[in-house]
């Protein structure tokens, strides 16, 4: 249930507090509309009264200082962090938009903030679940680092507090908890339970599939192991459940059971052959408090509706343009399939890669995934809102719009600079980077 | 180089802070003397008054009403919160001591306090290097959280600031850094890196060696696949550099070169066959903060210090229990090994378990380690003090002469409270365990 909203599109959090910060805002208020030459960023430090008020309309004046001391707080240039960087840490530690990173120095809500204080919206985030820097769980965190953290070898409460409140979220026999250090661990030891609990070692994956970045895990994850040392005779991959583009679809009389006899075929050639944890007060102290606000803010239902309606909205654009195959997902976890042409749905890989590029030119974070990297993948955190929903999708519309037209005059696809949307300077461009269409 | 100190023993931090906020103290002052039935135990929180005057005479108000703070905020007794975790949490999640566990509610410098109040010294430790819940380290977490944490896919100074410090601090050819979540994942990592670098899979590992608890590094520590799936055949067990019960010992004319041969064979045995990772700003941030305490409190120099000091009174242990039969180690990393006698060599495990049992009666955390389990370690955080040095000591020599009593007596060692050191009335025993020495 949501709280009682200040408009009938906009659930607002119980308590009065937006997620994000922000009042109420519509799309196209206090943004460039979408296809104009206007841009969201804000001025630089050196025009702060403007930036101040612009802000302060906005968000809290907290979270304006909070901005203005982390832009501060800068001590160089972004190209020297670049430069840096390279010389210090590995190639294979990848960035985001490698050609033209982000130097990110604030997250608030479902926003970032880069170092000259331009305001992105965070689609791609990854950990910051319930919102970047949400206070409820930096003070959570904060409270139980002065008083203690170390490992869970005593008893504490904080451990059995949040296992018995994950517990009340799932299935009866569910009951039983390991704390680890990240998701590859976990995913470690499910290996390690699997293969002590059945005595067998071979393994069945879904194609593409990525299961963690270690050992273990990169030999069970298709996506990982086809670049390195290819497939172990021991891993079974089993085809994608896949009705878009899978040899099951939609029009399949049924597909399901079609998939799931395949599956069973692989099942059946596997050959018959016979820790220290995480768990720390402070770790746990933070689970407490992420569940707290999922529960006060009441996230769940809030994500499943602006989730519904950016599917909606995306699927206004789906009949719009025929470049988007296919939409699918589940509250704000969102696929947008994108595609040559209808009759072969080829994944339309180059095309997602300069959709992305040119999103965040507005300032939107977005990133591929799937096989094709074709898919466009909403992730962003669960205080995304309906507006964030309907101003994202209008960017999209736009600059899909841009492209069709781009096409229809057997233009080259290149990026260049938001403001230039409408009437592109070729010889403007910001980025080496050449896309053909 | 070391601070004034206030004392020609007692080397001071810069700027009078003394690790774990306590002020001067000498051995036997404060504490109960060695072999005395006097008891570190501090009254209940219902006593607060005078529990509150002796803890203020040895540290601030502040840390005074943290750990009353915590005491408060226990909600639940240690048996209920045992009964939660022994149903929540799965078994191989061990616990220390775990026939009577103690439940710690608040750390600071090299001690802990559980739900009562009482204090032990933490000669166990694990992760805090600099002490716990150190002002620097957890004001760095809490300012960098309520800013900015991602993972390291955007730019941002901290995570190369921390490179560049860490660099300053290895040599040369150690450049090139990645940021993990885990030990484990570190020596996942660092095996992938050897084996693609050398192009083999072969892996020479030491006898008795642990590397994490990750599929891939169980595989390559004796002292975890020995339980569970044995030896890999491409897995190659180097024995231990032991010149104590290895069989190059001290009396050898040339262990060196002798070990170093055996671990050549070793080498030459072997067949020649053909992330996203960690690194956010605010573990970078702590990262910083700790190599900013190292530095300030000059916490190297300090560890030396002490770390010689303890071997030292430990040396003088040497010469007065026959039990003792080494000590090594580097720092504040050292081992004290257990002996049935001097001409086998013999571990004394049960012993070592025992003495462990006993000075955790007193307030003292200690483990032990080994192939035997017959190595007292000692792995305190690095502020551990010459006080605390000569107090462990101190208890460690009581306790060895009443064991070395009840073995003249033929009596069985049993647990019990140390208020009976020295007239021990078995009837009041606290412990179920009986240990046969």
């Amino acid at each position: 249930m949501l709280g009682e909203g200040d408009s009938k599109t906009e659930p607002k959090a119980p308590g009065g507090r937006r997620a994000g910060g922000r009042g109420p805002e519509r799309p196209g208020r206090g943004r460039g509309r979408a296809g104009e030459a206007s841009t969201t960023r804000l001025p630089a430090p050196t025009s702060g009264a403007a930036a101040s008020r612009a802000r302060a309309r906005r968000g809290g004046a907290w979270a304006e200082r909070a901005l203005l001391r982390a832009m501060a707080a800068d001590r160089r240039g972004k190209a020297a962090t670049l430069a840096l960087r390279r010389r210090l840490l590995s190639s294979s530690c990848r960035l985001f938009f490698p050609e033209d990173p982000i130097k990110i120095v604030r997250g608030q809500g479902q926003y970032m903030y880069d170092e000259q204080g331009a305001e992105y919206i965070d689609c791609i985030n990854n950990v910051a679940h319930v919102g970047h820097c949400h206070p409820l769980v930096v003070q959570a965190a904060h409270e139980q680092n002065q008083v203690l953290n170390t490992n869970s070898r005593y008893l504490h409460d904080n451990i059995v507090d949040y296992a018995q409140r994950l517990s009340e979220t799932l299935p009866e026999k569910l009951c039983v908890f390991y704390f680890l250090n990240s998701g590859s661990e976990a995913n470690d030891l499910a290996l390690r339970l699997a293969r002590q609990y059945t005595g067998h070692w071979d393994v069945v994956v879904l194609d593409h599939a990525y299961h963690g970045h270690l050992s273990s895990l990169i030999d069970i994850s298709p996506y990982k192991f086809r670049g390195l040392d290819g497939q172990k005779e021991w891993v079974h991959v089993a085809p994608l459940p896949d009705t878009y583009r899978g040899p099951y679809r939609e029009d399949h009389p049924n597909p399901a059971v079609a998939y799931a006899s395949e599956v069973k075929r692989v099942v059946s050639s596997v050959q018959e052959k016979g820790r220290k944890f995480g768990g720390s007060p402070v770790s746990c102290a933070v689970g407490l408090a992420v569940l707290d606000v999922l529960e006060k803010e009441q996230l769940q239902a809030h994500a499943a509706c602006v989730g519904s309606f950016l599917m909606e909205l995306l699927g206004q654009q789906k009949a719009k343009h025929p470049i988007i195959g296919d939409i699918r997902g589940v509250g704000l976890f969102v696929g947008v399939d994108l595609i040559k042409d209808k009759a072969t749905r080829t994944p339309a890989t180059e095309e997602a890669d300069y959709l992305v590029s040119r999103l965040k030119e507005n300032y939107i974070l977005l990133s591929t995934d799937g096989p094709g990297r074709n898919v466009l993948k909403f992730k962003p955190p669960m205080c995304f809102s309906l507006d964030n929903a309907q101003h994202v999708v209008a960017k999209l519309d736009a600059i899909l719009t841009d492209m069709e037209e781009k096409m229809r005059s057997c233009e080259t696809l290149r990026l260049q600079p938001e403001a230039a949307l409408l009437s592109p300077p070729l010889e403007k461009m910001k980025h080496p980077t050449q896309i053909h269409y």
